[in-house]
């Protein structure tokens, strides 16, 4: 009984076992140098020639944020005839080492959820077949694929600080790791961690030292990009005008008080109208109160002006910090007095709990589905398929909900829902004059070219609520067949061929039903439309408003 | 500058702030009595009313097992001159003191998931007007508005054991924990914790220290129910039939990997028929491989006979603990040898990284909605909202996915996408010979009764993707029009008024295009349907199957 137990046992703990095995192996490799759980950085590449083995799945921190570009490095240099055939998950590949382990044969396999600025070459090593791609995600998927068939053996993680027992300090920039590090430690996987310093006592635990292996001080602190600033400066008198249809079209229209902006121009001349435009209207604690947002630098002037009651953050953003630490009223702020962001609860808030996603896309076709896949490139699309689905677990009312959902649903014989706002914000043409609005979306040769099952679409059209381009706002919630859709969305694709092709007098029938609104119709005077509406007009605008506390990085200084 | 820096410092900090006046409180009312964190238990209601507010949000972790009820229970004895009108959160209202605050005029305001056993007497207290419902929600959905506008001032939770800095170990039941401290401490609120045990070392960090303000070691250990235990005795040869159907007409047909079971005797059966009749079917290593699921009894016969390569889980479950620990390949378990459960991840799992959930329901209606609301009894849905509803920001394709997503867009001019495979599986007839189908769900008086905006809906038929029962399967992807989709769910409801009032040779039709499948259309044969094909017949059996590592609860046992 005893020894059919034990081997029963055996059958059952292969995984504990082999993290014995690696344990092991390091201990012999690295032998003297190791200092508990405290590895040299001269050390790294053979910390992961003894702890990786072939077909492994390794989660690397390439974050929408923070980078763990050391860790990342070193992997491109191990030993490929002991490391091979490695099946990546990373949540962004943004630095070349993400691919060049592929290049090098190190790693054969991906799983991601966007890959911005490595998306063409991703697409030509995918062509050349030197990696075979899993699936493209939504960031909160990816995570939680990773508790159910992609739980990564060892996963490569960042931080700000460690202390000797493997505790992480993440500070604001927590982002993907608590996600990353729980999947792997209670699987008996491996988290190693890449830090800027090693202290005796952090400022607070992020992370507890049990989930961590190791930890290892990198020369240079982790790579992290501003991603999220926009310089006032570039935003034009379009923008303005869009901006102003927004606010007057949709939040004041529906009274959203929680929402989620994307990245963009767009969405900061928003941002930056809500304490001039939005204010004027008598909008003032009535719309924008709760956000899941990163630390938009734009935000401040409406967060100055009491606009903003809460921000939960996916990440944090660069030089946002000393403005964030005082101002815990609306930031997440430990007792330690820097934020902890989570794109993982973030992103569960932006699906569950936020009334409105509004982000801009490259191109649009005729139902309404939109993408930013270009051909080429193997881009993904981070938070927007979140975000930009109607969630349809959700049971909790509110104005906004209700009413989207009373729109789609009137003079239909179902039970009522509610629904999310999910508004696609373009100008009717992008840079060199390529129109927003197609036909047939570049997705569909993209998938052919990339041999996907099917075309990638960011936000599918039956979750598109409105389109709001220079020319007007198209409300898709009210359209009752598919050709009034068809011709809403033309009614406002402006001087693009599939704005031309429009029936001129369906579009003006469906202006009269509020479906297609022009600026006028919303009682917009568009020589209003200035850049004086923009709460700060420039970056020195942003800092002034800040008290100072904000700091932009260097290339957004031209004072 | 200065000064009005300083100012403006404390128009931002006000929450800080109001934080140290509680701690400062705290320091006053308990002095020598307090030894850093650690309250002794006689003191913990003058913490309580050193600490709570008027109008305060307050988060008592009432989960789906583990029960603050120790914490639960002081609160219904604070100083109601000092501590009124609380804006209570919680997951699961299980316990009688969970309402007692709203009798005793502590609490006024109620936001929560579950309320099953509680379910009659919160209908009776809000038709009295002793509390005003803000909403019912999904787990997922709860958790998401902690970080946006339901941010809790103080949360009330529990643990295994806690050491003097007030970190905690929270063991098999991590369930809430780790979503409500997060949001409660980084927003300048307080976590309070009961702990079982106050020790010096604990076997693993749950949550960390730092987020913890005060830890009190409870008389007795918290309370917790064995929700998900279900007695193989009693699964009768009808849910046998239905498990078969449900095998080979569901599982076999889109090869489900990765799934959720809802909880009940029927989805039990299915566990105990994989090692038995879906073996015979030659679907080991096809079917039901990676699951997002608390560790149900019922389903350790499927992983003894390799069936099953890994479950993440919501919570855990009484008696499972050694079986689990033995376990680590299959379930997640830490360094320290027991279990993780997540609940905020698991629903993240549950609803993006599955590719079926299957559960039952109390009434159906023509239209395919669901629900268990009854009249008289405010009961709310737990998971299954989540689960149970398409994620439409899903983007990684699998095979049951794309299959679901062709058929339901086959023939219509869309673009493709996939769909979540929502199954909900009922006999014609409930308890009382109820039918479980209806012309009108319950939920509509229920609305009107409890002034809810919309009629509480379990899952809406426009997410249900097949109605299974033992007259057959409707597959309602297949349906063209509303009229078809109708006759399909008539054609399974049996001998209730709504299968009577089927039109026959419309459902003919539907059976011979395969909308409506009969056990004989399946291949099964309906003799076949015995007890016999249960792979554990009774708790024994459970226990044999496990090798006397699962302990079930006493009230189980009855060798």
């Amino acid at each position: 009984m005893n020894q059919s137990e034990s081997q029963a046992d055996l059958r059952w703990t292969t995984q504990q076992r082999n993290r014995g095995d690696r344990l092991a192996r390091v201990q012999a490799a690295l032998g003297g140098a190791l200092d508990g759980k405290v590895v040299q950085a001269a050390h790294i590449v053979d910390l992961l020639n003894a702890v990786l083995e072939p077909g492994d799945r390794v989660c690397l921190e390439g974050n929408n944020q923070k980078q763990a570009d050391f860790l990342g490095k070193a992997l491109t240099k191990v030993d490929t005839g002991r490391v091979h055939d490695l099946h990546m998950l990373l949540s962004v590949l943004s630095l070349p080492e993400h691919l060049d382990v592929f290049d090098k044969g190190i790693a054969s396999r991906l799983d991601f959820s966007f890959s911005g600025p490595q998306a063409g070459r991703l697409a030509k090593l995918a062509q050349a077949g030197k990696l075979n791609i899993g699936a493209i995600h939504t960031y909160l998927e990816l995570f939680a694929r990773y508790f159910i068939d992609l739980t990564p053996r060892v996963a490569l993680v960042a931080a700000e600080m460690a202390d000797r027992e493997g505790n992480l300090y993440t500070g604001p920039n927590t982002e993907d790791t608590p996600a990353i590090a729980e999947a792997t430690a209670f699987k008996s996987g491996i988290v190693i961690a890449q830090v800027n310093r090693i202290v005796d006592k952090l400022p607070r635990v992020d992370i507890p030292g049990d989930w961590v292996g190791y930890v290892v001080q990198s020369p240079t602190p982790y790579y992290i990009e501003p991603l999220f600033t926009r310089d006032p400066a570039q935003i034009s008198e379009i923008q303005v005008l869009m901006a102003m249809m927004a606010i007057k079209g949709i939040y004041a229209e529906y009274e959203i008080e929680r929402l989620n902006h994307g990245i963009g121009f767009d969405t900061a001349a928003i941002e930056l109208l809500l304490p001039t435009y939005a204010a004027s209207l008598g909008l003032k604690g009535k719309i924008a109160r709760h956000w899941a947002l990163n630390p938009h630098p734009a935000l401040i002037p409406a967060i100055e002006a009491g606009f903003v009651e809460s921000v939960h953050s996916f990440g944090s953003e660069l030089g946002m910090e000393k403005y964030i630490s005082a101002r815990p009223d609306v930031f997440f702020v430990g007792p330690d007095g820097s934020m902890r962001s989570n794109r993982a609860f973030s992103q569960a808030a932006g699906h569950y709990a936020c009334d409105m996603f509004i982000g801009s896309t490259l191109q649009i076709d005729l139902q309404g589905n939109s993408s930013t896949a270009t051909l080429g490139r193997i881009a993904g699309f981070g938070g927007a398929p979140n975000m930009g689905a109607d969630a349809r677990g959700r049971r909790h009312p509110s104005k906004a909900w209700l009413k989207a959902g009373e729109q789609a649903r009137a003079g239909r014989n179902v039970i009522p829902r509610g629904q999310k706002l999910v508004v696609q914000m373009v100008e009717t043409f992008r840079e060199h004059m390529a129109p927003a609005f197609v036909e047939k979306l570049d997705a569909w040769q993209l998938a052919e070219q990339a041999n996907m099952a099917i075309p990638p679409v960011m936000i599918y059209g039956d979750d598109v609520t409105h389109i709001l381009t220079e020319e007007g706002i198209a409300n898709l919630l009210l359209c009752r067949t598919e050709e009034e859709r068809e011709q809403a969305i033309r009614g406002v694709a402006g001087y693009t061929p599939v704005g031309m092709g429009r029936d001129k007098r369906m579009v003006e029938n469906l202006r009269d039903r509020g479906i297609v609104q022009r600026p006028e119709d919303l009682g917009i005077d568009k020589r209003m439309a200035t850049r004086d509406l923009l709460a700060a007009k420039n970056m020195k605008g942003l800092v002034r408003a800040s008290g100072g506390l904000y700091d932009p990085p260097k290339r957004f200084r031209n004072w």
